[in-house]
């Protein structure tokens, strides 16, 4: 039998019919991912496998060193069928790591190639694939369409001008291409340099000067609304843990203008300004009914020396073991108190941490909001099936499991689409497992539409964005330029 | 098939001989509950589903708020059927969460009732369930002995006047329904108000003035007194971590004098004056053959805006992820030291720890006590299979399963006893599988009796308990007045 | 069915298969225990189960106190015949504890016995066993040679001798002995008794005068040198967690000074010096091309009462939960920034890190060195079944168990050698579940070889030892006369 099968990873009878019955046809909201707006919207078309699957992929780049590939065929300057090739002597290697599975996956779904990927059949691999990539079907716009993706946020600088989206959003494409606001270096007052760097850009796209804090926020704020008229419903942070040492204005105020100066804040400083900062983009959200999405607990950049020589997110991070629970409870409740706790989702980097992150979701609910703080599906080195099963037995022992809003990419390649049947097969498998040995009833009208909430309906719900919209088509908002772009369609 | 049938969550035929033959007939000793002694006492009758089911129920309340109910159907004001009604609506989306099975697994133990709750089965199921609580089967006397309930432990504080202990120890009650001792509020001198409100108490229950440490230490060894007296054999302590800046009678005096006269400790004089206390509490539950429990790691209260519209216990706690190890080592060594160190449960709240609290379990033996020192069942979030399964099994791979106590309600509820039951299954699953997969020896000799233990024996016989005894009839303890009583019938 | 029969653990027909086909035939590379090598260099021929079995074993202890078993049978005066009994007594207490399977196992890989321990066989497999322990096959060397081990590390002091390695070497035993330098006892600042004790056997081991930090240093370069011209390629440190807080060449001399006169180191500064020495360490194994052991995490005599009686490593230590992630980031990392990061296998002890070491060891690649940074094999608590199984998870879903070096048994015991059979069951259990679910490809040629490596080849090529050799037969290293003696075989 084939590697890649119709029930691969559906191991019951039942699994599977609720699979094919419930979750494959879903559409895919992919609400969260690192894909280029500027690639969506030129409708790149990939010249080889090398470009659409190996050019930005830190984990292969991890399992090929971890294999002991030289640098050169991993980031270096070696030719793109080399590097091809040394990633498919690795793939071998990579037994019961996740990149096999997806590996395999993706040149099923993609090139509908059953081979497994080897040194030996490398060249036929990247002749195949190479072919079919030069087809319009293989366009960037044209695997968003092959894989119904519906929506898809993007990941996005408070200063990026979001040409592309707003490019996307007059141009008809169905797929609603949204940002997501992602403010991370406002918070870089240990850092004064990348900090006053950040902050003229800043100054230009807002169109203004940042003398001091006061203006920082107001610049921010504009920032957000601008990113709210072009559709942007989401916003996310990656922290270590949350700040909780929350401060006077006037305290971050005197710590923003000694960076200003380029005095760098101590690390006590910087936890004062981030926490203030937190609360503030907190507010901003909230009043704008959007989501935001915490990313916690990642250890970042371990390899100074590498990390000289290659940039960030070059697969130098790992899983940090920070205690999250009570700085988490104190920045939502913070936020709570003023009524200004915006809808959350919560990535959970280390799976130690499930449990903790599963209760305290339920620690603040919102009137009418079902799963208003909701836990993030497995992120990261957490995106697998142990880790994805984990995630879902956590949030179904100790929350709703029916309320999820479950999968996205959290990908910079298209070619991880694929990732959404993934994870649709595990939870039906866990599902239809459960049935079978009679801890669920048997009982599709139960179970059939949980699936599909969880597959597509529920984000929807939840999210709320312009052009997929619902909680009543967002309480028929205001209808903002791009949105009026979309709604053109 | 019926959801609940013979042999729920026993997927393997050994599985459900074990069950049938040696656990399911075994007698319940619930030694920490919070079931109402009033209630008891009272034989209190339930008017309804709601009285009985719903009145208290953070669980309940918390997948309510989850699935967007309104506070109104969870603890305000709407009628009893209503929020029958909301929490009905709310059990199809709790399915994979415990509520589910508890849920269907209380209807058929109580009611006979095998029909899945939901909206459109609401009434009818509230309608039959009424008729059969208007019974005197089911007044809480008569459930407890339809359960087989030898003996179960209340928590209550040192102020406490055990009237209701007394008055049913007096009433040949065959159920022995014995205190427990749980002095947090001693600990509380930073929040002077509270403290000396509560100071005011145990000055009445003592019948002395309390100026200083030295009387409150006499006084609530008097009321430990006055407890064992009364059948109480257990202690209680509720901890985010153990206690171990240990400190001198008179910085300890020092701390409780500035607390008397309203002034707030710090959080670093709470923490010596907690681990002064609780080396007190050591001693006086070593001194008298006590057993201690230590309810470790929960973060409660993080909702501040509904803690104080609905008060603690309301649903807005969650699992902390504070470090155990040390301080509780350094707790145990303290008293082990002094040859003080009593008997002790360590529940655990976070999976995570599970490994860390399996291991120091057996770092202090008890000459001839087998396992002097237990790995409590799964507590409260982890009081569901997943949880127990991991506890069962940390404890089998790093401890002697054979020796352990067992299970506890923990509960507020009289329709909890099931958790017993759902527990064997749970024991006996795991046990069955092993043995069908050939880890185990498939001798009944061997796996019989220890299930038969872990279910009842094993708890009597560690615990010693007045009306239940053992350890030879705890040493011929001589006769309290309430243990009179006792064994009066 | 016997209970340890050909298939024990191995739940599906692939499973069996794997293991019969790939695994069980491998020699054994023990690279980590703590086996004595007098006893081996003796040849010592066991008189009794008591002498191989129970003589030392502090797992066997922990098992019978918590059975309620007094010390005088543990390790107190009792007759070796009266302590088997009570340990046979213990046996069935332990079912579900890793101890019956190793026990179960050893007794019939060491002497054909099928029967189950317990009081009453106790008796005739004292009897059966002391009868085969005449046998010269059951010589420490027989051993060795029975469970075809290739080579074994033991765990040594630099101020050891090496004599008992170097009468092996020269002996011509088939079997490679060779030492692991282990220098705990040189960061021990804040016990000056216990350091300036040592440091006088290392001034008599290294023939010099340690009046300072510099010679100490010297000292302890001369050692390695000498270790390593014993054929010795390990390392090992014993730490509850890295140290981070890196200091001067002055700074740590100025912390030496005040211990050599005496005056113990406070934790902060123990913990500079034990940053500093451990960088030294890692200079010294970096530039020998030794590979370096990191156990982390445990929580080490906890029970200071019985600590004083019956000294160290006698069963009261546990698991630590301490924050391990960044430190060990910065460890590593301020090593690889001078290129001075030796090959490095980092054992961990609480399962709720397995993640965060099993994503930290792909921060560190060597160029061209297969998985340079390893994650050791379940270690203690963890070197069980469910253990091993979260660690081979762990490292699958992480990095890549296809280079990974597999097990150790990390024992004080001769008896312990099956411990490598039951953890291929475990492993090939695995990868054959994986194959029958499909989710690994159904390919020998594939699995096959993987196994066979960890099992065996990948630890040779990785560790590159004397004797047992390659990366190309240890780059033709120069010809130590103790490497002389092993080649001469």
């Amino acid at each position: 039998m084939k590697f890649i099968h119709e029930d691969f990873l559906l191991h019951t009878r039942r699994a599977a019919r609720l699979y094919h019955q419930y979750a494959e046809a879903e559409p895919i909201f992919d609400y969260h991912c690192h894909l280029s707006p500027r690639d969506i919207a030129a409708n790149r078309q990939f010249k080889d496998l090398f470009e659409i699957w190996l050019e930005g992929d830190h984990y292969k780049w991890r399992a090929m060193r971890a294999n002991g590939v030289e640098e050169r065929y991993c980031t270096g300057a070696a030719k793109p069928f080399e590097k091809f090739q040394a990633w498919a002597a690795t793939v071998p290697h990579t037994l019961r790591n996740p990149l096999y599975h997806w590996t395999h996956l993706e040149l099923k779904r993609y090139f509908g190639i059953d081979e497994l990927l080897d040194e030996e059949s490398a060249a036929r691999i990247w002749k195949k694939a190479g072919e079919r990539l030069a087809t319009p079907e293989f366009s960037a716009q044209g695997i968003l369409k092959r894989f119904k993706v519906a929506a898809l946020c993007t990941t996005d600088d408070p200063t990026d001008s979001l040409e592309h989206h707003h490019a996307l959003a007059a141009s008809g494409f169905p797929t609603r291409v949204l940002p997501t606001f992602r403010p991370d270096k406002a918070l870089a007052v240990h850092q004064p340099a990348h900090f006053n760097t950040w902050l003229k850009r800043l100054e230009e796209a807002a169109d203004t000067e940042i003398p001091d804090l006061a203006h920082m926020l107001e610049a921010l704020q504009a920032r957000h609304e601008y990113f709210h008229a072009q559709g942007c419903r989401l916003s996310d942070h990656g922290l270590a843990q949350c700040y909780s040492d929350f401060c006077t204005l006037k305290t971050a105020s005197a710590i923003f203008a000694r960076a200003r100066r380029g005095r760098a804040a101590s690390p006590a400083e910087q936890g004062q300004f981030g926490a203030f900062m937190m609360l503030f983009f907190g507010r901003l959200d909230a009043d704008k009914g959007w989501t935001k999405q915490l990313h916690l607990g990642a250890l970042r950049n371990t390899n100074a020396r590498l990390l000289s020589q290659l940039g960030p997110d070059t697969g130098f991070d790992s899983i940090g073991d920070y205690p999250q629970g009570a700085a988490l409870a104190a920045y939502l409740d913070t936020l709570e108190r003023e009524r200004a706790l915006p809808k959350t989702i919560i990535y959970n980097i280390n799976p130690a941490d499930n449990y903790v992150l599963g209760t305290m979701i339920g620690n603040f609910p919102g009137d009418g909001i079902p799963a208003k703080v909701q836990m993030g599906s497995g992120w990261w080195f957490l995106d697998q099936k142990e880790g994805m099963e984990w995630q879902l037995n956590a949030l179904s022992n100790l929350g709703l499991l029916s309320r999820f809003i479950g999968m996205v990419t959290d990908s910079r390649s298209f070619m991880s689409y694929p990732r959404h049947e993934y994870f649709r097969r595990v939870l039906c498998n866990l599902i239809g497992g459960d049935v079978e040995r009679g801890e669920l009833p048997d009982d599709e009208t139960l179970l059939g539409p949980m699936i599909r909430n969880i597959c597509f309906a529920n984000a929807r719900q939840y999210l709320a964005v312009p052009g997929v919209w619902s909680q009543e088509e967002a309480r028929k908002a205001p209808a903002h330029p791009a949105q009026r772009a979309v709604s053109r369609r």
